[in-house]
């Protein structure tokens, strides 16, 4: 095994892109990671998409990509694991280049999902078909279930799960790229529409159209190429859970996100205070409180408190999504995880403008699928 | 990168399974691969599946599956590359393990296709959705595109197109596990209903529920365990082309195909005739004849004579599908790349019964996507 880094990123804006194909929006953000990395060297490919058989009657997206980029005849590979398949891309790029079989590798993720299919009836295919759907659930009833059961066990209030979805505006507000850059207030997320009591409508990330790209390579490539900041990644993680939420022990508990977040600190030999900036899979307000918890960076039922007293907003301790999250910047499922290297990338390298984290140095990128039955931890360090 | 090992194999039988679930079938083949492997070591699982959304309705099946085999919190991720994506399943198995990342890996691959489903429309998410699908393309269509050419340019006969038919049917009449164990002639192929001319419902692979399942291992893992022949994986290589048929300079000439085999015999250091046992792609029998001369057994428009001729049949100099193939074993869509690794891993150790190719000691493995747009190949060396 040998070290990993981050030489380019890029992404499409994240929105209701009428005007592009899943194609197209694929070829846009590798495109800008190539050039970004500054190599025309090239030799595999992996591409996160959820479900682009059930949104756009696509599968076998892995040559498509490769031909439209005129890349033909290198390896080009789809990865699936729901809305962590960015996640999951990123790890096997990191696996091929770590093993020492190519130099350079892309990963990438894209997910077409305003086309006109029935976009939850899509997501739900990332719950257990046979002993959750077919009873008639949804993700936001998912997620709502696990934020009631967390009110209960811990007085977690409306107003908590607000607050997340208004500083991931706040930081959105500054990223370009969002879908909805603009600042929310608590007041209201209280008001916007109920979808899964008690979850309501601004508590829920978007339906969203959009691709990202990050090229890896070894450190002889790296230290060869564009004279940018040099980003290394010091782990890649990945774990698993019941599919179903209700064969977990408890609900509120996100394991896998524990396992994979354990694995990762190893692997990097670090504990989670060490980490400067963070973005996490924040699918519904929920799932930013429940994952805080499980990466450890507060006991169970106190993550609410951070938010509430401002450590994850940018300024605060531990700054989280300050992309946007995927509340804020969009959420096309299967470039989320792709999106979240892109934002650390440029943290690490310093060049994230108005939402720079002054002297980042470890970033930690987390990503998952369903009600966190998949998940991936991605740990990176700027070496500038 | 270090040598990896085939440890473990495992399938079920393949045909119309009404009482078995996508999860029930990978489950089944996982744990017959764990047994026969000898060992409870496992550390991350591949499933290669096509389109288990399409089929079934299910996406996000990694953790699934590592649920249902008791596995978790393991990572787990599916691969999808269309046809080939029980072949990619397999190449990132042989990933992690030459990285030093994992000692033991699983490779499955898995596809429920007899649930109600619109299979050819489910099939036709392979090819190129906005090019060629939406002007009404079918996949038997595409490859009797292929085969009129092959006829056109070569002189290839309907009669031998049969042969290959014929040919996999008595390898197949030997497999217990096949879903079509019979034999068949060559009159019986060309009285069979035209499906798209000049392919008859017999030149066709059917369609097929199933799963299998390989484990890989590191070599020190390898030599501890089962006591069994050991199986080393002696390249891994894989290839892209144009996703649309009509893309291609010679429709007839598979160049994903062509260059997987290349890299593959650069990889092992030896020459296509150095193989004694090979299992092709032939989803329909103008395939087989199209990979042979892709994987450079024939020259272009030779191949046929070559079936002609019995030298691919068992006891012939070129063996080829003595697992009966797609088209007399079957074709689970995702599951097939990954069979046929079981299947060579039978003859390299010497364990394929009525099957077996008398000291097999190389095989090959080509597994395809598409028309082609994708391609796995494998070769394995049996150290008996």
């Amino acid at each position: 095994m040998r070290d990993v880094y981050v030489i380019g990123i890029g992404m499409t804006s994240f929105g209701e892109l009428w005007e592009s194909s899943l194609r197209d929006l694929f070829v846009e953000a590798a495109l800008a990671a190539l050039d970004d990395a500054g190599t025309d060297r090239l030799e595999s490919m992996y591409i996160g998409c959820m479900s682009s058989g059930l949104f756009v009657g696509q599968e076998h997206i892995g040559p498509m990509m490769a031909d439209y980029l005129g890349r033909t005849p290198i390896p080009a590979t789809r990865i699936e694991s729901a809305c962590a398949s960015g996640g999951a891309a990123v790890r096997l790029a990191y696996l091929e280049v770590t093993s020492g079989v190519s130099e350079v590798v892309l990963a990438g993720g894209v997910e077409k999902m305003t086309d006109g299919a029935d976009v939850t009836a899509a997501l739900s295919s990332a719950a257990d078909q046979e002993y959750e759907v077919y009873h008639g659930v949804t993700f936001p009833g998912l997620y709502a279930l696990m934020a009631r059961a967390h009110m209960q066990r811990y007085g977690t209030t409306s107003e908590q799960l607000a607050q997340v979805a208004v500083k991931n505006h706040y930081h959105g507000a500054m990223n370009p790229k969002a879908q909805y850059p603009f600042e929310i207030t608590v007041k209201q997320v209280l008001e916007s529409s109920m979808v899964a009591d008690p979850l309501r409508l601004l508590d829920c990330s978007p339906v969203t159209d959009g691709a990202a790209a990050v090229v890896l390579a070894s450190e002889d490539v790296a230290r060869s190429v564009n004279g940018k900041p040099l980003v290394r990644v010091r782990a890649s993680a990945q774990a698993t859970s019941t599919i179903a939420l209700h064969n977990r022990a408890e609900i509120t508990h996100l394991d896998a996100v524990e396992k994979a977040a354990r694995t990762a600190y190893q692997l990097a030999g670090m504990a989670p205070d060490k980490i400067n900036v963070t973005e996490v899979h924040d699918c519904f307000t929920i799932a930013e409180l429940c994952v805080m918890e499980a990466l450890g960076y507060a006991e169970p039922g106190q993550a609410a408190a951070l938010v509430e007293a401002g450590e994850t907003r940018l300024g605060g301790k531990l700054p989280i999504n300050t992309s946007g999250g995927l509340k804020s910047k969009g959420h096309p499922v299967g470039a989320s995880g792709v999106a979240q290297i892109v934002e650390l990338t440029e943290q690490l390298r310093g060049t994230a403008g108005d939402r720079q984290v002054s002297g980042a140095k470890f970033g930690l990128a987390q990503n998952m699928g369903g009600t966190g039955a998949s998940c991936t931890v991605h740990i990176l360090e700027g070496l500038s």
